[in-house]
């Protein structure tokens, strides 16, 4: 039994936490590798702005949402002050304003722009952002070929942050533009519809669930290999768990229907206190971006308004609603450990929908191959809320200085979602991948599938 | 491999789930058992409110807080609807708007006076409450005395639960009271300080802090005797936990003092991104009711304005606050399954300091007997956060009814608390009590422990 | 042509204005006609608030209102501060709280209990702000008999202004109190219905409307006589008016349901647009107080809810509402110049259904007597909303020092009223009284009746 | 004495006001004229715009702003809604959904997109709504060379109508774009400083007010010509004036700062009570767009942040400051109908500084010519604050039809300015025009001048 007394002691959260090793320190890229990706990353979130006009960047739809422009600047900004202020000798910023207007949420770094006022500012113009963007891109090849090589252990790590950082601004991009488009009764796409592939095309209908048992007891949960993560990933750690069952797909559309025909909107003992208090002050009714049309339901996409299709996962509901859905099914959303385990032992492991294949909208399960077939549309499609708060692992630690702001802070009031959605780059598809929203946030990506206790 | 497909087999949800047994029945008090402690707890709550005058009684401070004769109402109301509505042939209401007025937030109940207008009523009157209260209580008289010994089996837990309920509303009726004198730029008292007794008087100074080890492992956790608990405490079921270190007594309000001299309020580094928020949107610089009196502190508590008393544990933080805390003395918060396995491995058991004290505020720990001493202050004083989330436990379903809605409705986000406090009635205070507010709130008696990870 | 500059002149704004003259000093009233009165206006508050039990009032139902108990201590602390702090040698307040609680609105006299605040305050209880009220008149009592002789003249004006401040506060404890019950589901009465006098029961219907014109020209408006007038009512000067001419009767409830009836409510081109805001916001339908009861209407009054009395004339509209009215009618709302006119050339001069009368509500309009009959209910009944804006007249300014601020600074954004309501005090129902609400208020006793321009 | 029951009669609200004959008939533009000043007018607003990009275009920075390309569509909806549609044959509308997207609140037209969110727009582009612009001209130039002669009576004073709109909506494009852009931290300038011309660089400092006493009586009101007036300037007719005077130039910046020194947003004294409310509320501490600068002041202006020049009129002062400083100054602000009276009778008439001059900002008075001067700047510069609640004239209609709309409904909670100001096109400013805008509105280009009684 030790005794230490917080009183005089020197508490480490008031001194800073010393510096750790480098997490990956083995692991890192060579300087021409991690050019050539943050040619790949940046290039890529130009791609996904293109369709769109200088009016279509300007605009912030509702708090959450931010505007391209700005997701373009903001990750140009993280370049800049995480890399180049600290790396490049000689570092002038690009703009005195940039680093107010372009902080999203590093208390450390500096007072900065409302996050709600983000759609105030048409300055600077669309074209100023693409040459901000240039201009760092210049500034970071020239780094990359030169001054940063001698700090290598300490930059490539946060280099490597900065592109992971921007893949998941590569998401809210889309995602927020949607919800843009989606506020405007002219209903237009982001981009025409992308033709679904053969595989696609010849798919059976989803059919029924198969329930895909898995054995309980002492896991282990985390990440524990040698590529990127994020800290939120670890530590690894152990976790009981009991026997369980999981969906070998997720929910689609049509079940939804049938939940909303079977009054599941308006049946409190279905919902969460929190979730029933939403449906009567929002008007919720039907997911995100579900209109009535005529009899049926249409369904704003970013190719613009669609019919509904019967066999897709639902995508944009809430944590609230996808539990009122699991409780009305007679099943429960799976933990983030159970969806993590099934994750690692009995994934199907079909090509995933994720930002690579251009579908931007969730896919119909593909057919099953037969009696031994596992679990599909574990990777890509949509986020999956799981059954799980958001919060640290055994042993977390936020990271020393600002970068330490970056998932640690939000472990509060948050829910647990796993696996990628389509809008999601390939690179963010991974087991043991933490995404988390607030219960209510039904902006996202995200849907559902079931899990169930064996008889 | 089970097959099911929840599109057309009939869900449990849609259908209303099947009675289950009674689940203490081999328990089961004998009326005259039942009718004892429906005296004695029905005239606790009469004796709670006797120091405050009608006026007290009338007032809403906020909208989580409810006017005392409101409490006194509703929990005679949930007797009426619950005991004799059904099982009392020939009932009549007391009166046919009671149950419109004094219903909380049962919905399969029917509609009800919205929470935040309960300050807006001054009819029935104190007086009216009284005589209401009185009614039933004789009828219950009759009913127990007569026909509820019909279906005891189905009577007796209700009525339990009933019981449970009203000193859960025991401990509301103290801390809203609270917090309604505190808006009183008067500062009345709620009663006069009880003089401490002996044991206390002597107690040394808190001391430093000792940490107790308890080894991990799978634990079991969850409610497993016979008494009564609620639904959320089961069911009892297996949790993995590493080796860790919990501390023998509570954060003082000296450590407090410390944290806020130290900045606590000031370094957003220190808090949840929920938390920094609420520092700046509500100007939190110190627990509420605390307020700066010259070079000090005072506390405005049930007996009054009060010096701060140095060693005495800090209570009316929130979850935010208390993350904070745990951040900046480089420790952590216990989760609520170390917290269990700790109060059930290695408590010093010392008498605890609840209702029954009649202190109705926190007292410094008492003096460490030798060097094989447990963890103090485990039971009473102080609500203690833990870093849980408030989910159900595996396995966990809403019960069928109205009554069903009691505990699981609210498993979203909120924190789980533990331990029970000086305003709560003994029988609230057990190892597996899990007791819930979201991480902003103030108004409760809550504090905190801290933990740590063995070296 | 005078030259001044403000930039360097001493601006009479920024040194304050110079003391003036007494305005009423020749009709002063000798300190035992002034005691009299005194003792008359403090015991009918008391007689109003007797009905009351103390948990009414303490229940303040919206911020406009004020629990009774508040209005009594308030107008009790205006003594305190305006007459006996300033003017009695050695005064000492009841207690040090009652200033900072009790304070309306004078910023010059210092910080005060916030306004949305009052029905936070259970204390001082009901019998305290009954031992302040008795105090306060027993030194009231002293002073009057000594040493306010000694500068009667500056002392008299002042608790003048004291007694018909007071006089107002019992109006709204009237309406106020109204609304406090009328949030209450159980619908208490404050009082039971006072039986019409034989005069009253014996009245014809309201029937048809008569005009009466007036011919324009240059009038004189405000007060000119002795007797006390507020600030606002002066000072008296000339204005031009056109030829008009003005209902002899108030607008009826009966009236009313035909414009409920020919969709008064739900037809924008009826309404200012800030009217029509608040008919979708707040989900007008028909005035405050007015209910649904099968296939009619019923009104909640003083003496409980009440059926509709078609002759009785309409009372609780807003401003918004009145103009709505006025141009569904054809047409309109007479101004204040054109009111004060009629009622001082050609009111029929009825006995005034005030507060004296104990009604408590409006009445029909008395038969008509002959052909030549002036115009009814000009006084009593119901305030009148008119076409004018609350601004000053020419040449008004604010008097010096705290009671400056008591009817001036809120000339703005206010619509004016006139003659009286039937809670108000008959010392308050005359030509030239100003009453004034903002457009949308409709707690008020204010109703409506109609001008037209001649053809 | 007439007798007229509302119940029975056919009340002329509800059916509609009979039409009524075209208001200017004798004056009819032809229809080249109106062609050219069609052209003219259509063409300025497209030059107002010239200087933004797509980005400006699109954003609304409060409620009360809107959008550039809405106020370029806008207008350009009226012409097709008011004119097009229901006199050209064979009228299709350029985009079905422009009727929802660019009414703004005309009721009688239909449902329309919210006004707040007119800013969540980014479609139709500047593009879409240029050439939306460009087929609306090109139709209504055919138009008016073809079928509108045919109904020329009716067609052109809509046409006019449209094209006054169109210029209000000019004015308010400037007004809302300054307010955009002086949110974004970036001070982006709309266009360079025009330089000052020789007149005002010789200027000498603003001197001493002069007072100009005007003779009072019976005065006529209102717009009596031939030339266009909106309905609110009539029906001409008589008031009654005591004798006043009035100050020779406006308020000025320098002015405004003594103001400022001698705390004049610190004193509540000074204030109505709605404007004391504002300065906590708001923490007004300045004019709107005022900024500390070192020691002094800076202005956000159209040509961006620019120094204070002492001499220049103070503006973005809403109606409760001017009425503080007035207050504090020791003077008063002229009624409506005084500033008419001395704007007919004792006008400079120097050549007024509006939208014509392309100064955009307020000049500082001229000098005086001698020493029988009359009053200057009453025409341009800046609106000025009257004392006068915005309320309909005596025998004042609101015309019939969604036309009818422009006014009248405005007519409550708004007070008055007069004159125009430097954003304010040439035809908007004459002695009878009458602006309003809430008491608490800055953005507009309002400033003051100072009245006063004669000793």
């Amino acid at each position: 039994m030790t005794i230490t007394d917080p009183q005089v002691a020197s508490p480490r959260g008031s001194t800073g936490l010393p510096p750790e090793e480098p997490r990956f320190a083995s692991d890192l890229p060579t300087p021409e590798q991690l050019a050539a990706r943050y040619e790949e990353v940046r290039a890529t979130t130009e791609a996904l702005s293109a369709p769109l006009n200088p009016e279509d960047q300007v605009v912030q739809s509702m708090p959450d949402v931010s505007p391209t422009k700005w997701h373009r600047a903001h990750t140009t900004w993280f370049f800049e002050t995480f890399v180049l202020a600290p790396y490049e000798p000689g570092f002038r910023p690009v703009h005195p304003s940039y680093d107010y207007l372009f902080n999203s949420y590093y208390e450390q770094v500096g007072p900065r722009h409302p996050r709600h006022e983000r759609g105030l500012l048409s300055r600077p113009t669309v074209a100023e952002v693409g040459a901000y963007r240039a201009t760092v891109d210049h500034t970071m090849g020239s780094f990359l070929a030169g001054s940063a090589r001698e700090r290598w252990d300490e930059v490539a790590p946060i280099i490597e942050i900065g592109l992971h950082h921007e893949q998941q601004h590569q998401e809210l991009l889309l995602v927020d533009i949607k919800h843009v488009l989606s506020r405007n009764p002219l209903c237009p796409s982001y981009q025409v519809r992308v033709p679904a592939g053969p595989a696609s095309s010849s798919w059976s209908p989803a059919g029924p669930v198969r329930w895909c048992e898995v054995e309980g007891g002492v896991a282990e949960l985390g990440h524990a290999g040698r590529g990127f993560a994020w800290d939120n990933e670890g530590p690894r750690h152990r976790v009981f768990l009991d026997d369980f069952a999981v969906a070998d797909r997720l929910v689609t559309c049509g079940e939804w229907e049938a939940f909303i025909r079977d009054g599941g909107y308006t049946r409190p003992e279905l919902w969460l206190s929190e979730g029933w208090a939403m449906v009567q002050q929002e008007g919720w009714e039907a997911p995100l971006y579900w209109e009535r049309d005529g009899h049926g339901w249409a369904l704003f996409t970013l190719h613009g308004r669609q019919p509904l299709v019967t066999d897709e996962p639902v995508v944009h509901v809430s944590f609230l609603e996808a539990d009122a859905y699991a409780r009305w099914s007679g099943f429960r959303l799976p933990t983030e450990a159970e969806w993590e385990v099934a994750a690692t032992r009995v994934a199907a492991g079909e090509p995933p929908n994720d930002l690579s294949t251009g579908a931007l909208h969730p896919r119909a399960a593909p057919p099953v191959a037969g009696e031994r077939d596992g679990v599909r549309q574990l990777a890509g499609d949509v986020w999956e809320w799981t059954a799980s708060a958001y919060r640290p692992y055994p042993g977390f630690r936020n990271p020393p200085g600002a970068v330490g702001e970056y998932n640690g802070k939000f472990m509060c009031s948050q829910m647990v979602l796993r696996g990628g959605a389509c809008v999601t780059p390939a690179a963010h598809v991974r087991p043991t991948y933490r995404n988390f929203f607030p219960p209510s946030a039904r902006w996202a990506a995200a849907g559902l599938r079931l899990a169930a206790d064996p008889a």
